[in-house]
């Protein structure tokens, strides 16, 4: 079919992929024909959550609704999906036709950004007509899992450096483009300190950070004239690596070099290490810069390091500055995923619960009721019906109502002091970056359960 | 300034920050403006490889070199980009204008994609003026390590399958939208079937196959109502989910269903199992199924499998037609990164390396020869300067030449056929599933050894 294959070259040629809505499982598309025809439109309750922590991780840090809301409000068909659509041959004559219609009508409940959560606890809630709600899963669960996992994985990394600096260096080993776009921001709002990713400046202004490549002194056939290159086009902002041939020598080639630069009105701003043993280089080049009157110069330490790392050289008393932490954070190395999913729990007024071996679900509409300790410190969460009264804070808050935002988007810069505040309200074994004693107290409520008795004795 | 941060927010409203030359570390472009400072614009050699295997790898496959080559082909600054450069206050007065004329003019050779390749082998090769070269590097790595990751570990995945069908079902829990849609495109070059994500179809040409979730069972107040919707639309294609109560007992309704449907002329395409366990299960649901008549059926496995478990439930004689492989191949979770660097190995005609600890590169740009045993299967691989002489065939091939692709691009299908038989020439021991005894013999030639001793008593 000629005229077909015209067809569908053209329209792929025009799509974006990465913001087009069939960046979807193919199932969301079978399933809402389905809904279509067999004309089930009505409310749908899905909610999204983790099911369980992964080894090592005593809480998580709630991130990506921005982008999901963002997702979520664009959502429509484009012409040349809808003609890819029609031309594939997977689907029936009318069903372009009710999609190019379809937008998000519903309402979304979620957590703000930075809020730290537990297992079964929702982290979003969405309520609307069963189509609707069925196709957000793909690229919510994508979004939102993905930023979850970093902002985690950072935050861990924050409390391990106790208030040192730390730079996002993950872009080249992240999943893709958007992975390290994301990974800049999951990190900041968890309190790293900016990203070597520039893109994130404009994007969400992070501040961006950078110094130089071992290329760059490779390229050169000294390190004294790499250095003076350098910091004579940056005379205020050069961080100079120091560790291409030997750490220590270059260390002292800087403190030759700086009286001279001074001269010119250059001040080098620090050293970077990126490879050996840290914290004994750390101190001998602090020594080394400190003798030549360089005590304003920062030690700036990179090279495979994540939290325990961090934790280790902290714990040293390793005289670093600022650490770039890069394929640990991007990846979440240790734990590249999360067990995050988005499940029905309502359909037309009628609680829903699937009960398959190891992934049975908590029927209903929930809400999560926080109480803390007279210290002000998390002491126990209660998942319950949304319907349920409970003493504490509900956790989860309006943020669409009717396919509009309830609000205008949260400023990055203000989730960020939130969530600093959340990861003060921790309690100290939550704190520790090796899997607590005991988990969190995460209560499921009576009423929740005698909801799933119930739903289990009328489900065949 | 306000006219400057309204020049920034205009700028930033304007780029796409998923395609934009900002996706990239900031140290590349202060890097740059210091070697248009300095005029060093001769020719620099950069080499792309994997410092070393990951636990559990005996091989990897190439991957990516597709998408590297369209982003080298397309890199340039627009105007949003140059005049955020120029408002950010971070470089000096005339760099915008420097970048703007900015264009990839140099060469690069590369592996095929589908390669097997073993550590130390330069996989992809650039060849240009210094600041063209060094921009490349964040999103090339970025690029072509992610499609690498997955490509090596699809690969795994093919071998353990032995045959059977591999659907990618890992959208969700990908790290963002690029990674999606290349884990679809990577694991389809390693020898998949096809993927659940519906946008690789109109990009890539790949398969895409679909059924139906949890959701969907439970919307419907009973299974066979969700099954006899599902199929009535897809008459041709549906495969049931299973196991959102009871999978037998959901079996046996498909068994009841079945002879209803096909008087209306629906065949049932098959069943999907998604958990419990998949060995048992299946050879239940298929004694169901056959006892229907239903032996044209196909029975689906999904669930938390990755190459080892499929392994198992082959090897275990588990009659399953096809796996959907989710999480542990997006992520590449055992191993969710490859220590995949960019180094500058000549600039000016003269060799470089680093000798930073536990870093060091060979300097001086390189060939990988590989050698074939009797039986066609890979004997040894030799790495040496490219101006050397060795037996057989060299990997690297030159695909741009001043800034052009040397050939059209080679078509998806054509590289997956390739990469069926790279697999089919791995040597026993590199098939299996563990590490091999022995790795793989990859010499650093005496030429490249000579070469590495004259730059070091040449560097300071």
């Amino acid at each position: 079919m000629p005229a077909r294959d015209a067809a569908l070259r053209k329209a792929r040629r025009r799509m974006n992929p990465l913001s087009s809505p069939l960046l979807t499982d193919l199932y969301q598309l079978t399933m809402l024909q389905a809904y279509f025809a067999a004309g089930m439109r009505r409310t749908a309750v899905f909610e999204l959550f983790v099911r369980k922590l992964p080894p090592n991780r005593n809480f998580l840090m709630a991130a990506g609704l921005e982008q999901a809301l963002a997702f979520v409000e664009q959502l429509r068909f484009p012409d040349e999906e809808l003609a890819w659509i029609d031309a594939s041959g997977l689907f029936g004559a009318s069903f372009a036709a009710e999609l190019a219609k379809l937008r998000f009508t519903g309402d979304i409940d979620a957590l703000a950004e930075g809020t730290v959560f537990f297992p079964n606890e929702p982290i979003l809630r969405v309520t609307a007509p069963l189509p609707e709600a069925q196709l957000l899963e793909t690229r919510l669960l994508n979004l939102v899992h993905y930023e979850t996992l970093i902002a985690s994985k950072a935050a861990r990394t924050v409390l391990a450096a106790k208030g040192k600096g730390l730079v996002d260096f993950g872009l080249r080993r992240a999943h893709g483009a958007e992975a390290g776009l994301l990974a800049a921001r999951a990190s900041y709002l968890a309190g790293f300190t900016g990203t070597a990713t520039t893109i994130a400046g404009p994007a969400f202004g992070i501040p961006v950070f950078g110094t130089m490549a071992h290329s760059f002194v490779q390229a050169h056939d000294d390190e004294p004239t790499a250095f003076e290159h350098f910091a004579a086009v940056f005379p205020k902002n050069a961080v100079l690596l120091i560790d291409t041939y030997d750490t220590v020598a270059a260390a002292e080639k800087v403190a030759v070099l700086a009286p001279k630069l001074a001269e010119r009105g250059i001040a080098v701003r620090g050293v970077r290490l990126d490879s050996g043993d840290l914290a004994d280089l750390s101190r001998e080049v602090r020594r080394v810069l400190d003798r030549a009157g360089l005590r304003g110069a920062i030690i700036f330490a990179s090279g495979n390091l994540d939290e325990y790392r961090v934790a280790e050289l902290v714990a040293a008393g390793a005289p670093i500055d600022s650490f770039g932490i890069g394929t640990s954070l991007a990846t979440s190395s240790d734990a590249p995923y999360l067990d995050c999913v988005y499940k029905l729990a309502e359909y037309d007024g009628r609680a829903r619960r699937k009960r398959s071996t190891g992934k049975a679900t908590w029927p209903g509409r929930k809400q999560v009721f926080r109480e803390l300790a007279p210290d002000g410190t998390l002491a126990r969460d209660v998942v319950t019906l949304e319907s349920d009264v409970r003493p504490g804070e509900p956790l989860l808050r309006p943020v669409v109502a009717q396919g509009r935002r309830v609000e205008p988007p949260v400023a990055l810069a203000a989730a960020r002091d939130y969530a600093g505040r959340e990861l003060a309200r921790l309690p100290g074994p939550l704190r520790s970056l090796a899997g607590a004693p005991e988990s969190y107290p995460v209560e499921i409520a009576p009423a929740l359960r005698a909801l799933a008795a119930e739903v289990d004795r009328a489900t065949p």
